[in-house]
């Protein structure tokens, strides 16, 4: 009864060392987690599949930093500041231990980098692909979150850092767009989520954009009861996407996997978030507006033109 | 923009009715929690795997009920109060609605016979078998939660509930073993999770047998530093586990599935376990004791005869 079944080596080896306070040093059935006094908790989980959310010759700490950014990206999207996390993580029989080294190494890194520990966990074999989930704990004052709902007519819509480049990414990735730089695909595989921003009083409404800016901005506007005018033109690029040329515009605007955030804000909190953004060093653009009228978005070209949106593109009136 | 994505849809159609306060009816990119006044939370996670954990072809709702208590079993063995839950379902493209459906039906059961709302989730396909993770939150008064670690010399071993059920219904799923009364398949595919029973300063120290009693009784040795010896012939038995036979009795003891709670307890707190499991309506049986030495299982034969178990099973000295 001394020998320790493999489980239990590949958890003392690779993931006890990122376990945190209340994490019991992994060797329990539970963690304990003391709230923070008089804040409220906020929670959320996301699934990871390869060969569906990443590439299976993906480098596992990109993986593993990937699959804790895009929970700490809704996190960023309630203004909530990170605390820990619990993860499962499901692979096959003969998965190699430098996967699980790699894997456990980009979330060390990202937890220094976050503030967030590992409170606790499932490991187990699949015959299928690996598959991951991963469940984080974040804090705010109450009643403070920002929802989906809340935005008004007249309140501006704004997006952080730049639109397009993780679906560009994944068409590097799979080999339909050169990017000389490496910069999409590294967009693609690490998303940069935008903790730190502080919201509360601020955006009337808020989400991480990541399955397409008009497809997420779609969901503002049914949570909120609004249209939405959004400008092409003025949807901030990087210079690679701008490099990639107008033929993938569709696909910045469409693709997702950007971890950016979308914003209503009223006109009056318009400075104020131009100040928290300078005080965070998140650049922040404007990209349209809220308006009155059924929940749908619209495409306002720079020619005047209006084109409506459908599902997975867009199409002329 | 007004259709929404099938994934959209299935969460709408099967998963909103299971959302409970803070859970912004699974609109939104989080959940909110405020967490009950002085509370300390208790929070663990599991994932199921078809083919690992469940067979392929279990009836949907027993697959969702059995997640559930599986977890529920954790925050058990801590002593915890559940609260809510988080839960991610990878399936493979065209599952049947109907699955889907008998899924939350069970859970949505449990979640009256066990005061629990789900919180948050994600739905995502996989190109593997469906792969399910659940989150559970809990919470005791701080300081009261029972760990793995804590027993002492001298304290008696304790189970609940019969041993050995889940491991012969994992046999009967599989055409070893014949079940007239259809008791064993029942209790592998439907845990009873010993929530309620309140072990604080009763139990010295407690897990839930999940990989085999004598495997977990293993662990609380490790985890206490303690050597235990365990009476086979005191282990409770089923009166099906009981006609299966001799010959199963190993399969009892070390085959898992069980759910039940394996507790230390200080001769001087057996009559306060009693009280309390009468109160709970649970019956506990005592089955052996730890004593000082290196941490390992003895059985301890009517004989008089000693057994030192080795991984997987046991051996003749």
């Amino acid at each position: 009864m001394t020998d320790l079944p493999a489980e239990f080596q590949l958890i003392a080896r690779h993931f006890r060392p990122l376990a945190g306070p209340g994490a019991l040093e992994l060797r329990d059935d539970a963690a304990l987690l003391t709230p923070p006094p008089g804040r409220q908790l906020v929670l959320t989980v996301d699934a990871m599949v390869a060969g569906v959310h990443f590439l299976p010759d993906d480098p596992p700490d990109l993986v593993g930093r990937k699959l804790l950014r895009v929970n700490l990206s809704d996190l960023a999207a309630k203004g909530a500041v990170p605390l820990g996390y619990l993860m499962t993580i499901s692979t096959p029989k003969g998965t190699p231990d430098a996967w699980f080294a790699g894997f456990a190494a980009g979330l060390a890194r990202d937890q220094v980098e976050y503030g967030v520990t590992l409170l606790g966990g499932d490991t187990t074999s699949t015959p299928g692909p690996i598959s991951l989930s991963l469940t984080i704990i974040g804090h705010v004052a109450p009643g403070t979150a920002v929802h989906r709902f809340g935005a008004s007519a007249g309140d501006e819509i704004w997006v952080t850092g730049t639109i397009g480049d993780g679906a560009l990414g994944l068409a590097v990735a799979q080999g339909r767009l050169a990017d000389a730089s490496g910069f999409l695909l590294d967009r693609y595989r690490l998303p940069q989520p935008r903790v730190g921003l502080a919201l509360a009083g601020i955006a009337s409404a808020a989400m991480d954009v990541s399955d397409g800016l008009v497809q997420d901005l779609g969901h503002i506007c049914r949570a909120s009861g609004l249209a939405a005018e959004l400008r092409p033109d003025w949807v901030p690029l990087s210079d690679a996407a701008r490099t990639a040329g107008p033929t993938w515009l569709e696909t910045c605007l469409t693709g997702g996997d950007d971890y950016e955030l979308l914003l209503a804000v009223p006109p009056n909190r318009v400075d104020a978030l131009r100040t928290e953004a300078a005080r965070a060093g998140i650049t922040v653009t404007r990209v349209g507006h809220f308006h009155s009228g059924p929940a749908e978005v619209m495409l306002r070209l720079a020619s005047g033109e209006s084109l409506a949106v459908s599902k997975g593109g867009w199409s002329h009136f």
